[in-house]
């Protein structure tokens, strides 16, 4: 039986009316909506309308403001801190990106660290807002704690992804937008759904022992750092994932380490939060504050057309320009719709009755 | 046979001493000196003295000027680009990190890009500048191309390093400096001179298969990014090296991917080199830039407090906060002197006698 397919206007006009009817703004409602799309569009399915109904169960649990008013509570001229006032990430996100951006017009770079937000879906699409602006852009957040350090049986970190987008001259952006761990968390729901192992060194049970049971984190286990052991360099996944929390969470006020707020509502708050909700960081660095755009973008152009050129070891896949399979994703779901999982259809069909909106159409 | 071992000033007097017989100023053979044996000191023995024979060929081949005076070509508020003059990385990084702390004195950031430089021993000292001023401090290079992307047989990347320096209170920094490939080269230069075999997931062979030969590199084999192979996440290591690339390389106007100069004097440069010598890349962040420094260190101690004391696997292994290894090394390397392996001696003794100073000392 081929499974239904959605379009993308479809399922973006279902979202921004679930958002209207938690009480964001018509504007919010649609900037909420096209940044949680833009997840399944590039393909990270894990991080889109899939999460719209835990998004709406933070709501009712009184743990995202839905007319939240972020703003900016400590600058300098290339720096600020955004309190995002508890509301949805996907509005805090762009607002703060914006921030950065607006500073590094008038000051070749801009900074912006926020405390007191959400989940704010996948973090490319705030470091890619840099790029019509011929500037270099820059995305972190931390999340729940389900990462263990190397050495440790305790999960401290979130996946913490770092997201960074280049812009090119003729040649499409570099867009790179990774998990801090050797699997992403969406990777291994994906093999939960399937009832498929995980491969060696992306997991470990409760005590420490490396794993490949995808349903491990259901017991006490945890994702290891990218590297996934010692002898891998997983202390350098644990850096990163670290450097990520400092930036995103230490730096702005918000929670970091096993602190952060978890995604789902039915579980309870960490004790003893240090900060204010999820934290994320964002950068924009404008190229022609170093050197002249032209003579970067014809490097990044040179760039991305050697590494592309680079011999391959199998003659059919050659080297990933990061950003390609995620352009690649977003044409083919844009041309060709969304596929839901039968449980995000019923996770939404439940909201579209819940809101009575858009009867019969999951 | 135990073997002799020097005390950190007998050899930092030497290094000044070469270091003014090919012609530095009395001010840069110093700076220069500080910054090598800095490596010996925190245990990254492959980028300390064991350099000094290359640098001074480097010299003698006409490639590194002694008597460089980087300055500053381009810059914004926030940010700056420095031509090295094709000076040691040594001197150069620490003006252009100075500039970087300069910058952020006045507003919040500063961010400077370097070309037409050479290799500057251990990233993470420049980064540990920032700390003195209450700022986190950033430092990446990049470096001849000896990594493969994945999917690629081709050397492309250097091991290309990330460095990241937080300051806390009452606990130590945290300090984070760490190749972005699986292994870093000195790491296999040690097997390689035990003759023992690498371990999984560190080098390929010629064709791309993966191998555990710790000399395969002169063979054509290449060095793994971090993560190993794609099930393990190698695409993230390579998006890692590439982002280094990009900021140290091509932003600044240095060289980038396989056009990076080679350290080995005897090797001949790229060709078509589309930049100047070899680039890095600094940050420095006022921790005032986001809220209280106050604020911000006590979250930091809190942040190292918890994380050290995370539940470990075994119990005589806690969790290691980035920065302790190389700390406490060098403690040890202060208290204890230096210990020179035997080819380092010789060309170090090589050295003592083509310029006719420390006779008989090595």
């Amino acid at each position: 039986m081929e499974q239904k397919k959605y379009t993308y206007d479809q399922l973006l006009a279902f979202t921004v009316t679930v958002f209207e009817k938690i009480g964001c703004s018509v504007e919010d409602a649609s900037v909420a909506a096209v940044n949680l799309l833009n997840a399944d569009l590039r393909g990270i399915d894990s991080h889109g309308i899939a999460r719209l109904s835990s998004y709406i169960r933070l709501w009712e649990a009184g743990r995202i403001n839905a007319v939240a008013q972020p703003k900016i509570i400590h600058e300098t001229p290339s720096t600020a801190v955004v309190d995002g006032d508890a509301g949805l990430g996907l509005v805090v996100a762009p607002f703060a990106m914006k921030a950065a951006i607006t500073k590094a017009k008038s000051v070749g770079t801009g900074w912006v660290a926020v405390q007191n937000s959400n989940h704010f879906g996948i973090a490319g699409q705030y470091a890619m807002m840099a790029l019509e602006h011929d500037m270099i852009g820059i995305a972190t957040t931390n999340a729940s704690a389900i990462v263990a350090p190397t050495h440790s049986k305790e999960k401290m970190l979130g996946t913490n992804p770092i997201a960074f987008a280049v812009p090119a001259g003729v040649e499409y952006p570099f867009i790179a937008d990774f998990a801090t761990t050797t699997a992403s968390n969406g990777k291994l729901e994906l093999l939960q759904r399937k009832n498929q192992s995980a491969p060696n060194g992306w997991v470990q049970d409760a005590d420490g022992n490396p794993v490949t049971d995808a349903h491990i984190l259901k017991r006490s286990g945890a994702l290891l750092p990218l590297g996934s052991d010692i002898m891998g360099g997983s202390h350098k996944g644990f850096m990163l994932g670290s450097i990520v929390d400092i930036l995103s969470g230490v730096l702005g006020g918000g929670n970091y380490g096993p602190w952060v707020p978890p995604l789902p509502a039915y579980l309870p708050l960490p004790e003893g939060m240090p900060g204010n909700g999820i934290g994320h960081f964002f950068g924009a660095m404008r190229i022609d504050a170093f050197g002249t755009s032209a003579e970067f973008k014809k490097n990044m152009d040179k760039w991305i057309a050697r590494f592309r050129s680079a011999e391959p070891i199998n003659t059919n896949q050659k080297v990933i320009i990061p950003g390609d399979p995620e352009r690649e994703a977003e044409a083919f779901h844009k041309e060709n719709g969304i596929t839901l999982h039968p449980e995000v259809k019923e996770g939404l069909k439940s909201l579209a009755e819940k809101f009575s909106v858009f009867s019969d159409f999951f």
